[in-house]
């Protein structure tokens, strides 16, 4: 793998190449050039070729790119095939919908457990994962992997549980609560702020509107 | 307002500076300075001028920011108080969630009906909104106000509900879905793709395991 940095661009545009590589999988198509990627992904043939160039080239002169390598090879990067035992914190409606969420295990995450503090939910399953009280999480991490935590909890509560699973050795944080954390650098983030988004969206409706005055 | 084109770099930073200016406000800080609000934010204070200046400035020199007023003007800018009657698309566990999730109505999304094609949630009521047949879209829309949608259905039925919702004249699709949608340009279009985050958050932890060994 090159040892030059790669850009978060790049990196963010990962994900995007390993869904259209997996529709094209789906649909029989093995093989395809830069340029007819190109079109159906709206991203310039030389972007693609200069992001791919950070993990190695993979496409051939006169033949375009393999599919099926391709998908494989950023699967890879992406770290696809890692499992990654994970835990949700939050057991409202956000975070059954996570634990009953096809793609999370699709993608390596298996979710083993739930936390939360409302005692009515502790004790039953939510989408196959056994659900305990906040109280016990240093306790089921001490005897357990558990990599990666979602946090699904109100924002008040985030800052500390972020702490504590920090303090156990947690690997990456998946966080829709409302807020930054501040983490050790050991520690990967990865922000959901629906929030953000449909702030965004409410912007991109009022910009069309001026324009369509 | 400015007339130069603003750049997404900033328009995707407008919500956080929204939401620190939020938690200021809540903490009782009517004024700061854009060192202070930088060093809080992570963003360099000469980034922050230039964002803001997109939008007449705001600063005052020796003064700083006035907090309230930054906030209101950039709630102002997203839209956040402009009424948009939404509907949610697939009343699965993450649809049922987010018509319980109240950063919605906070932000101006008020739900006022939920789509499905599975009879036994027909006829319910989730969080407030009633749940119709799909089939009864075009009616509900032509009888109704609607400016956004939120699509959490399966893949394979989006991009159709999506051509539909344009026809409709919808004026913002929230995507959930794993696809990216091919609408006209005067739909504005967000995406949330949750497996693009996991994707990216697993990256990340495989990146600092290499770096660690």
């Amino acid at each position: 793998m090159s040892e030059k940095k790669v850009p978060m661009a790049t990196i963010k545009r990962l994900p995007r190449y390993y869904r259209y590589l997996s529709d094209l999988l789906r649909d029989g198509i093995y093989r395809i050039s830069s340029g007819e990627l190109s079109k159906r992904m709206g991203v310039t043939a030389s972007q693609i070729r200069q992001d791919l160039n950070f993990f190695g080239g993979f496409g051939q002169q006169g033949y375009g790119y393999n599919v099926e390598h391709l998908y494989y090879e950023i699967g890879e990067i992406l770290g696809v095939r890692t499992l990654n035992e994970t835990i949700i914190i939050g057991g409202g409606k956000l975070g059954q919908a996570l634990a009953n969420y096809p793609a999370l295990a699709r993608r390596g995450f298996s979710v083993v457990a739930i936390f939360d503090i409302n005692l009515e939910l502790v004790g039953q399953t939510i989408g196959g994962a056994p659900v305990y009280h906040i109280d016990r999480l240093e306790e089921f991490m001490a005897r357990n992997e558990v990599r990666v935590a979602i946090l699904t909890l109100p924002k008040e509560a985030s800052a500390n549980v972020a702490k504590r699973l920090a303090n156990c050795g947690i690997r990456g944080i998946l966080n829709f609560s409302y807020v930054d954390l501040d983490l050790p650098p050991s520690v990967a983030l990865e922000n959901v702020h629906l929030t953000d988004s449909l702030m965004t969206l409410s912007y991109k409706i009022a910009r069309q509107e001026e324009e369509n005055k």
